[in-house]
């Protein structure tokens, strides 16, 4: 599934990055937060502080706090493993669900088959297309919005690019309920858009959105037309803002998921150079 | 603390990175791996599951699982955050740590301090000038073993740069006692070692065992010389014998900390590229 | 700070207990109950079913499934510990709060000092005094209350026993917004309230709100007067419907705390014995 | 499976109990009890503490402190729900155990099914009929020795009662490899022993160990035959010791077990009054 070994950091760079300006596309993890409802809740507390008591004397005075942190995979900016969805029961290539599942999390298809995430990726800025701050709830982006976007900004999609869409999304990120769609549902691609960049040969996808794909769904299931037929990782709760202002096209994106073994997802930082 | 600003990716891979391979640095995490006892114990577990009943029909017969993770922020490969230490009390800077201490984590010096890490980075393989598999449990590197093996592979540290220093620790990872330092301590700077680093005015260091310091500590605590003194962070838990086999000497080091408000650390997952 | 060795569970049940009927007086746990924002968010998830692979053959071709729990003590119906509250800064007994405060909890006043309860209980049911199915928000009840509510139960309450105290709030245990106080605060008794509770020697305390006390507090902060100036503990979020619908005044109490060592309390269920 | 509401709790503490003393069957719950490897490992960290910043000033100048728990419902002393085992692939009843597995839990047969427990018990005291401190690890307990044990001590299990037996287990509980059974198995009943307690119609069973049964098991799973075939609830890791002590044979057992929902179990602090 994947073909890092023959991944040349410096070529993919030198062939997308010019002045090399790095751009951070996370949101932050804290309490405040939009998390799924159907994800765990995300807590943070400190575990031992500074002055609490040690076994034995340390040198220099010296003492460390730690914090003990619940959370799901899928909390804020983060990436979708192959096995977090499934297709009438089924994962990516065939095998019953079931089967990949256990006590230390999923056998196979876990977010440990993502390696470094190093390639040229292309921003959609549909929002910007609009001349709208952001989408509306249940707004979908078609394969024409797509090509319009791309025509207008002349954008250069190859086989194997990121594609990043931009809706607006993260402008809501301090409005919980709106942000997780439950004021009329989320703006992304349904079956046809969605198809659109599958067709053009992406390796990955990825919005500013919980969902990437519109809320209430159009067409069929665009996790499962990626994750279980096409083995399409995506990229959720992306900050794009501050590549739509710089009217970013194309550029290195660099993500780099923990190896968390049998996790469906992990939480991402990634950054884009320009 | 940082002048991320004036990074420029492009400038700084073309002046280290000489054909563009990437080696992953990191460990995985799974509920075997060693955690130090001071540190919430590790775990993940399946949440919803494939099969599990969802609260109304899903387009495609689809479904989605996901998972609760409970974990300190210095699990596996991981970095510190200037908060995570203090010393007679005082946090870089000189605030007393129990006042940047809350219900939410760190109100200062968390980990949301640093920024996406990209800088070049020079290997101080310690075990190989030694000809060692490993260091021993409580082995000192001193002064003049950075000098010695700076000599001798022709090493290029400048200002700013992250020295990473291998004592050939991630061998023993599958030894929880080993590794912890259970068995007679851990091999790394003390003060002696840590002042040479700090002389040279790295931005960061970086080692293959859970503390960095020679354990037990030697003249000083180094975390303390470095978080509390010198706002120097510390990389934990690396993985660099992929590194040592190839004999890389300055290379570029890419990292990206989760930005988890109030967090101490961050797990890592960090690249080099040579 | 406890006498429990001379309790003679026989000669309470005695004195207090008729026919024998027993009612649980708690709710249960779930994802849907209202918590308070202040405490962490509880969890229950799987962690290992029944189908998962085990790491050897077992006997009777069985299984077993396990669960992971995310809470609070102080989660459903449950008891406050005396190191759960400070009064300027100072825990029962004088000392300062943050002298017994540790990496594992409370060093003392924890729920550990909570022996068995098995007491003698006295309903006042304030909601059926007033002939309301349940206070306002916000509503106090005062020593007037309490002393007409007795009067007309002609209700016996004695030194050492536990004061229940019913508002009807229990009614509202599925609108979490309304429950936690959120619209516009909580029923319960201010200074002048707690100090006729005081004033009869009482044990301890339960009601079925969150706070038990008047939110927003009257007077003095009632969770003060009790747990840190007279070491009353405090019993919150308990299902009192079913005694009032029996008119229950006396009987008996039974609550058995889990001991957590360090922790400022225990959920809690309860039963009254009639 | 229930008939909890015809028990008169008078009636039975009258039957029983002779002098009404209460002693406590549990081992508290800390960092360092032993759990077994296939549960979540138990942490507690205080959340907020009395000194963190309140969102608005509070009344009196008090505060208060709380924590997060981490938590497997098979924790120091507790209670196996019926849905915690399975025999080839079905729960008690009949029922595929998949089918009642779910993300919140199990849908039937989780703890919630379980009323407060008060009712006549029995302990058969195995280590002390032997003349030992406590059983070997994989001894087995046999029809034959529950025989004698009676015999002995003019024991009187009538049908509904509760069965504790004693192997003097509670000795090790601060000795995680043994107590856990890494040393060479747990003593207690085999298939022989357990039917033995099934014929005689018991409601419940408990002992001093993790697992109650032998291990490695003899004959037939004796979970399975319990919680499965008979749906009798099992009870573990109790603290027998004072009881033994007092030469304890028939008392009442009270154990009130949290109604977490979904949960295969619950943490217990049984007592009995003698």
């Amino acid at each position: 599934m994947e073909a890092r070994a023959s991944t040349n950091a410096k070529s993919v760079l030198d062939a997308v990055v010019h002045h090399g300006e790095m751009i951070d596309l996370s949101h932050a993890l804290d309490a405040g937060m939009p998390v799924y409802p159907q994800h765990a809740p995300y807590t943070l507390s400190l575990h031992r502080r500074h002055g609490d008591p040690h076994a034995k004397p340390r040198i220099a005075d010296s003492s460390f706090a730690n914090e003990i942190i619940v959370m799901s995979a899928h909390t804020s900016t983060h990436i979708d493993a192959l096995g977090h969805f499934s297709r009438c029961g089924h994962v990516h290539g065939g095998e019953p669900a079931s089967d990949i599942e256990t006590a230390k999390g999923l056998a196979r298809l876990d977010v440990t088959d993502i390696g470094p995430i190093w390639r040229p990726a292309t921003l959609f800025d549909i929002a910007g297309w609009r001349g709208v701050d952001a989408l509306r709830p249940g707004e979908e982006i078609t394969a024409a919005d797509f090509e319009g976007c791309a025509a207008r900004n002349a954008l250069d999609l190859r086989p194997g690019d990121i594609a990043l869409v931009r809706t607006g999304w993260a402008r809501h990120w301090r409005d919980s309920s709106l942000f997780n769609g439950s004021q009329g549902g989320l703006p992304g691609p349904g079956r046809d858009g969605a198809q659109w960049l599958i067709d053009r040969g992406v390796s990955m996808v990825g919005s500013d959105t919980p969902a990437f794909e519109v809320i209430p769904s159009v067409g069929d299931s665009v996790h499962a037309m990626l994750l279980v037929d096409k083995a399409i990782h995506i990229i959720e709760n992306l900050n794009l803002e501050s590549l739509a202002e710089r009217e970013a096209r194309r550029f290195l994106f660099v993500g780099l998921p923990l190896r968390m073994v049998g996790a469906t997802g992990s939480p991402l930082r990634p950054i884009a150079v320009l």
